[in-house]
């Protein structure tokens, strides 16, 4: 039960923290209005890597993707995936509708496009194929990445800095497709928030886009976890 | 004594280089002008953080609302809140004095809104609510992960670059609509300063707004201590 | 074998990620289209990075040049430095097949030149004697800087991040001329896939060039692990 | 002996990439042009980081104002002074000369304004006074920094990236104004290879201006040095 809390307050700073830096960037007369894609990486980085460093106690997964992942390898109890799942999607959901009280003068200037954008993702050119193929490749190597760099031996909270490292990679090399979701509850739950919440002559969330950033995370992290499990069972990884 | 001497230097530090970055960006003919918020939230942060590496020895507040949260849940003595906050105060001013010195010849070149917003935080769009809220939720989040990262085993040493990440994220994600004050030292004292200095051509110091990165700053710390404070107390935190 | 496995991933990923960031930026319609080079020398920082931490256990070498130059130093065995360039190749082509994946769509939208410059790097003015003196100069740097840092006591896995800003400095510093290839496993191996992916109206890979990021790259790796050694065993490196 | 070899390294690699990356954005057709205050001083904040973790071994100096500094508070011994100092000065020249061979091309083809602004600092706004100002105030705060942070207890390795963070501020935030020299080795030894070096169409090298970044930096560092040291014998520096 604390872990469920702990996840949830997670979720819901990284959900506030990296929808506000879109917010930032795409809503109409904010102070980094259009400040470019350096901008929205370093943000959403810097917000996984912050609450990485508090909330190493419940393993920071802030993630389904990443939960189930590790569940199929034996790194983290099924028992427990429900609670985490649950825990996410209601910290993404709260942690959109603190975007909206942050920005929420500036919602109301900007487009429906730019509103929806802030809280889920959509891709640059739509094509179900390759964008399902994006985002379980970007998550592969997230996942991939979150076990291997736990093989090297590294100073107490050095890690963290790893973590910051590959979001900001994932998001600078391969977001340029569907702007990486990665992550179930930061794509989903938002969008929940964006159908709910009385944002301004708003459109409709996108729902026949909706399942893509949850099941290309979801396989690209099963995927990941049974090659690195693969790699260190047949003594590969040392 | 020793510790006010500290603080002092550490905040007049802080502002100089902050307020700095902010003259760099806006003010006419600098090398660094119109280079954005990218520009903008790195100074903040490293600003920060390098005060943080170098004053230690005081806890390296710098910040009226994080000595007042601290003191709520007694982390700080409340008898010295008084002279650290003489301490920060004095030393924004002086800092922004500094900046004066430093960016004096662009100062003499640029608009009364550009010299203000060197000195003191404006909202992007003037709405008492939302401001008041936008700094409350901002500070919140700067007080949290403080305290957060205080949670987690860290080699010595490494906690100032998490500090460096939380000043950074929130300028990033936050900072849109109030431009983060975050800090009343930050704010009120350069604000004085601007009211002070000779500026050729200056406009007023807003001064109905000055009260909201005050009030807000310093709801947002108490906020946050509280409930990291009951976070630990009630065990969720180990 | 199991390095050899290690290498090939490795090098896979750093090329998947580090072509990804041009792609990202060069491609058209892409989210982080045009976004600059602060992008491109970030995202090729953190993809050498990241992958560093993850394959510390065979070197994280990636690059045949630095194999080579680590071999006429003794650092490295000369009967594993076949299998250790074929990793690298084999890897370096799978990552350019990942990113022809990822890109699919933004590929096939853009110009012959744009898709040749995701792959494989070309230099701002074409001049063979000073192309070739920049890829020495930039790698000189870079393997000379490696073994250089393993001079400094440091925490474990801080190396790494001496890592990240070793590939940044180059990028941001000396890449201006060639594109700093510094290795043949990341020019070569994609240039090869560029020839043989099906990529909609492609050009020719250049092959006149192609010669200048492989020996360039070698001759600065041996001259950076020859003077290093020097410096070591007179006794001016302790 | 050794120690000259070091600094005389040290220097001339910090001035190949630092003014490398000067030549990569203001330089007429390079990767880098135009791509802004974020590249520049990430590139020499990277430099002096990068050559700080090799050469640990002589203190890594690389500038005749720190060596000063650190003389006038018994941190060095004087009787090596002019030994530092000459090193800093040839590698500061030869550093210079190679980024001469690095950009040749680049070189030729722009105008003599930006040549000369890649080897030497010239201010935004000429003023002998506020000019003189600004690089004692910036070169105090950087030797103070480097004085201060090593009151922290760190990680081994870690203090270098407070050496960074500080380089990186300075550049930031006080930079805006006169390009932040802070180093006679990397502002003096350029410029007199600006002034041999067979630059096509070259202007004068500007020595009118060429001793303030000469002056304000030693007066500023000893300044620091003095403060400083007055700290830690009062006792406010624990």
């Amino acid at each position: 039960m604390n872990n469920f809390v702990l996840e949830l307050l997670g979720t819901m700073f990284l959900v506030l923290l990296g929808d506000g830096v879109v917010a930032n960037v795409v809503l109409k007369g904010t102070k980094g209005n259009n400040s470019g894609w350096i901008v929205i990486t370093t943000g959403w980085a810097m917000a996984v890597g912050v609450n990485a460093f508090i909330f190493t106690a419940s393993g920071a997964h802030f993630n389904p993707a990443l939960t189930i992942g590790l569940a199929t390898i034996g790194q983290f109890a099924w028992a427990d995936v429900p609670l985490y799942i649950a825990a996410q999607m209601i910290g993404g959901f709260l942690g959109a509708c603190l975007v909206y009280v942050q920005y929420k003068d500036h919602f109301n200037q900007s487009d429906p496009d730019s509103q929806l954008g802030v809280f889920a993702t959509g891709p640059a050119i739509r094509n179900t194929v390759t964008n399902l193929l994006c985002e379980i490749i970007a998550t592969f190597f997230l996942v991939f990445a979150i076990l291997g760099i736990g093989q090297t031996e590294m100073a107490p909270g050095l890690s963290v800095l790893g973590v910051i490292a590959i979001i900001w990679v994932i998001g600078i090399c391969l977001g340029g497709t569907t702007g990486y979701a990665i992550n179930p509850a930061r794509d989903l739950a938002p969008r929940i928030a964006h159908a709910v919440l009385p944002l301004k002559g708003k459109r409709d969330s996108d729902w026949g886009y909706a399942w893509i950033p949850v099941v290309g995370p979801i396989v690209g992290a099963i995927i990941a976890a049974q090659l690195f499990n693969w790699l260190v069972c047949s003594g590969i990884f040392r």
